[in-house]
C-alpha cells in the first residue's frame, strides 16, 4: 500500500473461458470458441490493462468433471498461457495456479521464476491443494488425499520452493568476461531439502525472480486453509456473499496475521466480485434474467449435487433442500466452506432448489451485484471502508462485454472517487499491491556457498 | 517431405545461452545477460524465422551442474519461454524438452497441447530421459534410473501421452448455443491407463492439437535410445562427427523404420552441426580460434573428467588419454554414445587431453565445420546426398552473431542450390517438416464415449 496516501482498492480480473456465469457461453455474444484462442484472452488482457488492473488470474485444475456436454470447462494450462500474454502487455500482474499436490517443487519454482523473468516481474502463484477426483485419478490410483494431508504437503512444497528461491543471493552472476568468472560460487546455495515428502538438493537453474520472489496468493477458507493464508499469503480470494461475512472473514484473517506479527497490510483480501451491469437497474436485471433464462437446470442439480455431496436428482425443483439429509459439514473433505456458504444462503433466504441454483449460477457462490457503475462502485467502497475488503477479485458474468463494460464504466466511477489509481505507479505485480519485496533467507541450507570446482 | 519436389534440407536452431561454444559468453559481442531476457530470445527466433528455418529448439534439464563459476548454465524454463516466442514469431515451429523420468504425463501431455494451440499449430517434444544426477536429486534421495528403468518408463509415459492427446476427438465440441449443447460426450474419451509406472484417467482438459500430435522428437544414441528413436520419432537429433558416422547412424535408423513398417520419410535424421563461417577461410579459422583462446581449461578437465567418469586432474594436459584406467562404454548409465564418440574421436586423431578438450568446446562433440559459406553449403549439401542427414539441428557457437551469419551468407547459398525453401509453404511445424497429421488411435480405452450426465 502507498504509504501516506489514501487507501486504494485493488482489482484483480479471474479471466475464465466465456465468463463466470454458467451459461455465458450461450449469450449471443460469447465467442466459445476462444476459449483456446490466446487472441482472444491478449483481447482481455489488454482490456484489464487499460484498466489499470493490478493482475489478471488463471484458476487451474489437471482433470475433467463429466459435465462438459453443458458448459465450457476445458483450460489452455496457465504457464504456457501466462508467458504468451506477458508479451502483449506490459504492467499487469499475472497470476497462475499451480497445486501442491499434484506437482514437485523443483518444476514449479521454477516455471515462476521464469515467468517473472519473462513479464518482468509480474508473476504470482495462486497456491492450491486441488479438489476432487477428476484430477486425482490422472495422477495415480489414489482419490485426493483428504484435506490435512494435502495442507501439510503445501507447507513443506512452499518452503522448498521459497529456499530454491533464496538459493541465488541477488549479486550471483559476476560475469567477468575477462577473467572467466560467470558466478561466485559462494553466492549459489544448496538447499539440501529432506522432509517428509521432499528430498531436493538444488539449486534452482534461474537466478533470483525479479521480484525477490513471485507473489503468493492463497483462497484457504477452512481452519488450515485460513491459517496457510495468514501465514503466507500476500493476496486472498474468497468466497463472501454478505458484507457481514466479509467482515468476518477480513477481521479473522487480520488478526491471525498480527498474532503470527504480520503486518496486516502484508495480505490484501480481495472478496470474488460478478459486476452485472447497465446504465439503469432495469438494463442490468434484464441482462441477469437473461443469462439465468440460458441454464440448464439438469447441470444445475449436477453441480448441487455435487458439492452438497448428495444426489438431488429426485426431489422437486420448486420444494426446499433436504436438509435432515444432507451430509454435515464436518464429513465434507474438498470445498468445504463452499459448501456452508450454499447451505446459509439457502436457509437465510429460504431458496428452493431452482432458486439456489440460479443464485449460484452466476459466480458459483460469490458475491454478485446487478446494478449501475454508481450502485456498484457504492457497495465496492462500502466493503472497503467497512473492513471487508482491499479490493476484489472479478468475475465479470460475460466476456468480453462484462469486462468492457467495468472497465468502461466502473473504473472511472472509482477513480473519480480517488478509489483506484489512473495510472499504474509501479512496474512489478509487487510494486502494485504495494507489497515489499522480500529479502533473501539468510541461511539457506545452512551451508556457505556451494563447493567451487577447483581451478588447476 | 513435399512428395514429386527435389528433396530440401530441413534446418532446426538450436537455441542455447550465449552460444553452443563454452566460451561463448567470453566472447566481446556476446550477451550473457540476454541469457534470461525474453527479448534477447525474440531476436533470435525472429532472425530464424527470416532464415525460414523449420524450428527452434530448447534443451533442458532440471539442475545446475556445480560449473556455473565458468561458464553459463542457467536457462529459462522451455514451457514458458517457447510460449512467449509463439506471440512474437508467426511460422517457426517451437520444440520443446521435457524428461519422462521427473515428469507427470498428464502434465505433459496438457502443456505441449496448449502450446500447440497457442502457436497455432508449432509445438513440438523433444523427449528425453534426463541424464545426471545434478537433476536426480532435486526429485528425490535416488540417483538417476538405469537407462533400461528411464526407458521403461519413456514408453509408458509417451504411451499415456498419446492417448490423452487422443482423448477428444476431433469434432467433439458441438458449441450449440441454441440447444446448449457444448460438448458431445460419445466424443470425449477417458483413457482408463492402469501401467507399472501410471495410473492416468483423462480425458485431457483441453480439446485435440491443431497438429491433431505436437511433433515428436528424440536423440537415443544407445541401442534401447534408437529402437525408441525408430519406434516413435518424427525428427531425430544426433552427435555424428563424421560423414562416415553419419551414414551409419542414418541407415541404422532408417532401416529400423522400414523393420516397423515405417515410412522412412516420416522421421527426419538431423545431426548437429557448428558452423564457424568466415568470409574467407582464414577468417573462420581466426574466429575458432579466437573462441577457443577463451576456454578455461579446468573447466575443460572437469567436463572431460565427467564423461568419462574419471577424474583427470592428475594427468599432463599435453599428453594422451590414460586408456588403460578408462571405463568401458559398457560401464557408463549416461550419455553413452557420447562417452564412445569421444574416445573414438580421440583415438581416431591421436588427440592429447588439451587438444581432445578444445575439439569438443566448439559443441560438445558435435560436427563443427570452420568455412566459408560455400564451404558449409558444399558439406551440408553432401551429408543430405550421401545418406548422412534430411537436415541438420543449428548449433551456432555464439549468438547472435553467428545465427546472422548462417541466415544472412548460408541460408541463400542452399537456396540457390534449392536445397532449402525460400519462404514457408505450411503453417505448421508438422507442414515444416513434411510430417503427416497423425490420425486419432480408434479405440482409446476401448470404451465408447464418455457416460454422459443425465439431463433430468
Ligand atoms: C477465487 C478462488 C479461486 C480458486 N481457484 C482454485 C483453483 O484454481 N484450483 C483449485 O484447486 N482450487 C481453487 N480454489 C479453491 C481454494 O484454493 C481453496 O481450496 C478453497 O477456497 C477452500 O479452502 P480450503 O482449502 O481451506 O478448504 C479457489 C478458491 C477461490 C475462492
Ligand atoms: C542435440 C541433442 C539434444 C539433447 N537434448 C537433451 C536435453 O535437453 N535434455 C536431456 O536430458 N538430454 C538431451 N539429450 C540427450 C538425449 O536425449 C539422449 O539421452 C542421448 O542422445 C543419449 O542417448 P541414449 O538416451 O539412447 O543413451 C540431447 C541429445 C542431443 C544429441
Amino acid at each position: 500500500m502507498t504509504r501516506g496516501k489514501k487507501k486504494q482498492l485493488h482489482l484483480n480480473l479471474f479471466l475464465r473461458n466465456t465468463g463466470h456465469h454458467e451459461a455465458s457461453w450461450r449469450h449471443p455474444r460469447s465467442r466459445p470458441d476462444g476459449v483456446i484462442d490466446v487472441r482472444y484472452y491478449q483481447r482481455l488482457a489488454q482490456t484489464a490493462e487499460r484498466g489499470k488492473l493490478d493482475s489478471l488470474f488463471l484458476a487451474d485444475s489437471y482433470g475433467l468433471p463429466p459435465t462438459m456436454q453443458f458448459l465450457v470447462q476445458q483450460a489452455l494450462e496457465p504457464f504456457t498461457l501466462l508467458s504468451a500474454l506477458a508479451m502483449v502487455t506490459s504492467r499487469i500482474g499475472l497470476i497462475g495456479t499451480a497445486s501442491t499436490t499434484y506437482n514437485e517443487p523443483y518444476h514449479v519454482a521454477r516455471k515462476f521464476v521464469s515467468l517473472d523473468h519473462i513479464s518482468g516481474g509480474r508473476a504470482g502463484w495462486n497456491i492450491v491443494t486441488s479438489t476432487g477426483n477428476a484430477t486425482a485419478f490422472n495422477f495415480g490410483a489414489e482419490p485426493l488425499p483428504d484435506h490435512t494431508d494435502r495442507y501439510r504437503r503445501a507447507d513443506e512444497f512452499l518452503a522448498v520452493v521459497q529456499a530454491l528461491w533464496d538459493s541465488w543471493e541477488e549479486d550471483a552472476i559476476v560475469g567477468d568476461k575477462a577473467s572467466g568468472l560467470y558466478v561466485d560460487p559462494a553466492k549459489l546455495h544448496e538447499i539440501s531439502h529432506a522432509g517428509e515428502h521432499f528430498h531436493v538438493r538444488g539449486p534452482l537453474n534461474l537466478p533470483r525472480a525479479p521480484q525477490g520472489q513471485p507473489v503468493l496468493v492463497q483462497a484457504g477458507a477452512s481452519e488450515t486453509g485460513r491459517a496457510f493464508a495468514s501465514r503466507h499469503a500476500e493476496a486472498i480470494f474468497t468466497a463472501q456473499n454478505t458484507l457481514a461475512d466479509g467482515q468476518r472473514f477480513y477481521a479473522d484473517v487480520k488478526g491471525r496475521m498480527r498474532k503470527l506479527g504480520r503486518d496486516p497490510e502484508a495480505a490484501k483480501i480481495l472478496p470474488g466480485l460478478c459486476p452485472i451491469i447497465g446504465d439503469t437497474p432495469a438494463e442490468a436485471q434484464d441482462k441477469e434474467r437473461e443469462l439465468n433464462e440460458l441454464t440448464q437446470p439438469a447441470y444445475g442439480v449436477y453441480r448441487l449435487s455435487n458439492l452438497l455431496k448428495m444426489d438431488l436428482g429426485g426431489y422437486p425443483l420448486d420444494g426446499p433442500l433436504p436438509y435432515q439429509e444432507l451430509a454435515h459439514n464436518a464429513e465434507i473433505n474438498s470445498q468445504k466452506a463452499r459448501h456452508q456458504l450454499y447451505l446459509d444462503l439457502a436457509r437465510r433466504e429460504n431458496l428452493t432448489i431452482r432458486e439456489l441454483i440460479l443464485r449460484t449460477a452466476t459466480s458459483r457462490g460469490h458475491y454478485s451485484i446487478t446494478g449501475t457503475p454508481v450502485e456498484i462502485a457504492d457497495e465496492m467502497e462500502r466493503w472497503m471502508r467497512e473492513g471487508a475488503a482491499d479490493g476484489f477479485n472479478l468475475m465479470p458474468p460475460c466476456f468480453p462485454t462484462e469486462l468492457d463494460a467495468f472497465v468502461d464504466k466502473v473504473v472511472p466511477e472509482l477513480q473519480n472517487r480517488d478509489l483506484f489509481r489512473t495510472d499504474y505507479e509501479g512496474e512489478t505485480l509487487r510494486e502494485h499491491y504495494g507489497l515489499e519485496r522480500p529479502a533473501r533467507a539468510a541461511a539457506v541450507a545452512g551451508t556457505g556457498g556451494r563447493a567451487a570446482v577447483s581451478a588447476q
